[in-house]
């Protein structure tokens, strides 16, 4: 029998237990404000892991949630693959909810769809793959804990092909604040060929998913200047520069409508490899959001390349509150999504300097009476960087079992996402030395970061297999 | 001697007593909210005119306020004149006022310059040309009406060369809703070969100043859509348009920073003349406002084109509100300045067709879900049309007499602005058939709109001096 095949006989057998106790993780509040909540979750985890022959340790750093690390020792006949999950979820604001978020309930379906409360199992009891557990964090992100235990438990007897490695962190929800420093303090335990990130959904189609990268990101904002307090338009249109003009003018030559930036230097980060366009433009399109999209190319191709979006801006007053003036000022927010090899910093700077080759004297703040006698075009331009994006092209040997045990596990082949577009701190795992990709069990649907999150109980049959495939053996 | 030499020698004489009579003008409230009062006001004025050998009439129309029209009887050899005034001022708090608004207050100088209050004047006592007269309506509008009739004073005992014609009105602040009307009604008696619109104040040096035309004004908002909802911008930044950065690259393609517009059809209206050109270079500039201003032309040069102004815009949050998303829409409030000539409709038109041929599908309000799934690019262009720009070329020969007049007044060239660069609907008046100019009387720190309006005494004298020149004889 193959890995998949031991799991599934297993859990066919263990499935009401199984649910069971993963109620019993999900009982545990995980939530930040909850302190002892998150250390009983580690000691649970741990606790689980140990019981089944693992090596699992919970430590801790002054002022900081315990990270779960363990090791899974193969057979020496496999890689060697980092598992990351995070056992800390979102805050709760249990009024927003229909069910209690850490008094896990099974529901016969999704609640929009008429799903019925039912009674956690009892052995022998029929378990329908479409039951949905709902609970702070059953999805995001305890799932794959889970899923990792219980296909350690499926494959009792013998020896896994691979070692597994494994860190859970208590503090995802709030930045990763310490997990540098985990990271840094048990490297020596975390050595891998490949570390899998098991976080997010799966594919809207429900097709599993493996996605090899996540975009960066950094904030600008810019501030135009223009007169030093609003002048009437139809005496000082042509006069004094209109801040909301000069923005939309200095805007525009940033980028294009469908996207494209064109600020020298931006595209400083990794060109996409051909296999990387290949499998981008083999990602199925979101669908119909009742829009007709940029066509300038298909969806996850797009995310290939850094991103300039304008998400707001501020000059002068519209509608009822409109005034003949040229305004003072015009504010734009912007974020800026960073490929692989693109520094934040240096991202920020080339915004600067276009802006500068635009003509722009740019400011620190407010600019002076001296400053503004000096200069017709003024602009304040400050940056927050964030984080450096991470991609390793999927055609990457490392990746090859990975890939392979999704398909056993799912019997179709996963969808190969090339890089999130969304932007995740998966740069911090850089430190690891390791290709990096991320695994995703939950189902889409799970209402993560908001009430009512749940999980498939098919997905987390999905998750046991996958985590049983990659162990082998 | 000449006219004006009658004139100085005349008030140099009554000086006291024609502050006083203006003190009993101003003395009579002239607002909107007091129809009693601007009756008194219309009332004032006919019968000292009609005392002076004019021939006024206070005309009514039904919920308007009245209007004087009168007539200076010239031995007719000279031209005939129209002045219009208006004698309604606008509205007051009289909390905000350093005396009251309708107490009228004589100051040995500007209140802010340490002006201080004095007695009017009794007859004999010398008058100060930089006394100021603090009352509403002493500079906008009652200042030029006060001075005809004074000047018709000083000129009794002989015929003056000129007819002038006259037609003061009281609602000017309200928006002259009856004015297209009256001056319908009374057209026959209006006949001239030159109308000046005395209103305003001089130039900032003090210079006096003929104006030849203002601007027109017309409004449009464009409110550009994206996704239906907010995207994820990590997510869906390439995919959706973003509102923001489409309504930025469509305000860039329609003017540039200088001001100057690019949008076809837009320059429809009169092409200036040399004449306009040659006298708009020699305005003097606004002088240092504190900014570096645009150098595409001379101040006042600007003034002789349309202007598209960007006086607002929203989209999205900017600042600690700042989310990372995509935008659904992107507002722009735009306001137009037009010159002579250019059709306010058709100039809305211009900026809709811009729109369209650069890929915006025009929608008439939020777009439905067939329009979304139809277009791309979708806007929503809405202008509300207000009113042609005026202008005449300086070098007209019926405004010789006009500015000789001022000449002679002020002994000093005026400063021949070809337009303002503001808005006022001096179209009503091209019914009337005649060239149009704009003839300021008061100072321009008259606060003009503001509490503590005031009227500095040598500038009713030079208002004396001009009519008294334009009468001639």
């Amino acid at each position: 029998m193959t890995p998949v095949e031991r799991a599934r006989r297993f859990r066919s057998t263990h499935a009401a237990r199984l649910v069971r106790d993963f109620a019993g993780l999900l009982a545990i509040p995980d939530v930040a404000a909850d302190p002892g909540g998150l250390r009983r979750t580690a000691g649970w985890i741990a606790d689980r892991f140990n019981a089944l022959g693992a090596d699992a340790e919970v430590l801790g750093l002054d002022g900081a949630p315990p990270v779960v690390v363990g090791r899974i020792e193969g057979s020496g006949g496999g890689p060697t693959i980092g598992v990351y999950a995070h056992y800390d979820g979102q805050p709760v604001d249990p009024a927003a909810w229909s069910v209690p978020p850490f008094g896990p309930t099974l529901l016969t379906g999704r609640l929009e769809d008429g799903g019925e409360e039912i009674d956690l199992p009892a052995d022998g009891t029929p378990v329908h793959p479409d039951w949905r557990i709902y609970a702070r964090g059953s999805a995001d992100d305890r799932a794959p804990i889970m899923a990792l235990s219980a296909a350690l438990e499926a494959l009792q007897g013998s020896t896994p092909d691979a070692t597994v490695v494994f860190l859970f962190e208590g503090e995802e929800e709030v930045g990763s604040p310490h997990l540098p420093d985990y990271l840094d303090a048990v490297a020596d335990r975390l050595a891998a060929d490949v570390w899998l990130i098991c976080d997010g959904p799966v594919h809207q189609t429900g097709r599993p998913q493996v996605v090899f990268g996540v975009r960066g990101f950094a904030e600008v904002e810019i501030e135009v200047f223009g007169p030093p307090h609003d002048l009437h338009s139809g005496h000082y249109g042509e006069w004094a520069v209109n801040p909301a003009a000069a923005l939309s003018d200095l805007l525009a030559s940033m980028r294009d409508i469908d996207g494209a930036v064109a600020i020298e230097g931006f595209d400083q980060g990794a060109a996409p490899t051909d296999a990387e366009v290949d499998a981008a433009r083999a990602v199925p399109d979101p669908g119909d959001l009742g829009f007709v999209p940029n066509d300038a190319h298909a969806y996850a191709e797009g995310l290939l390349t850094p991103l300039l979006n304008v998400r707001g801006i501020r000059s002068g007053d519209v509608g009822d509150a409109s005034r003949n003036a040229v305004p003072a000022t015009a504010l734009a927010s912007i974020d800026l999504r960073l490929v692989a090899g693109q520094d934040p910093v240096e991202a920020i700077q080339s915004v600067r300097r276009h802006a500068a080759a635009r003509g722009f004297h740019l400011v620190d703040g407010k600019p002076s009476a001296a400053e503004r006698s000096a200069h017709r075009l003024l602009a304040r331009i400050d940056g927050v960087p964030g984080y450096p994006g991470v991609r390793t092209s999927p055609d990457h040997p490392a990746f090859e079992p990975v890939i392979e045990a999704v398909r056993a596990a799912a019997g179709d082949d996963p969808v190969i996402v090339p890089s999130f577009g969304g932007s995740v701190p998966l740069h911090h795992f850089e430190a690891l030395g390791a290709p990096l990709a991320i695994l995703p069990i939950a189902n889409h649907d799970n209402n993560q970061h908001s009430p009512d999150e749940n999980l498939r109980v098919g997905n987390l049959w999905y998750g046991v297999d996958v985590m049983a495939a990659l162990l082998g053996g």
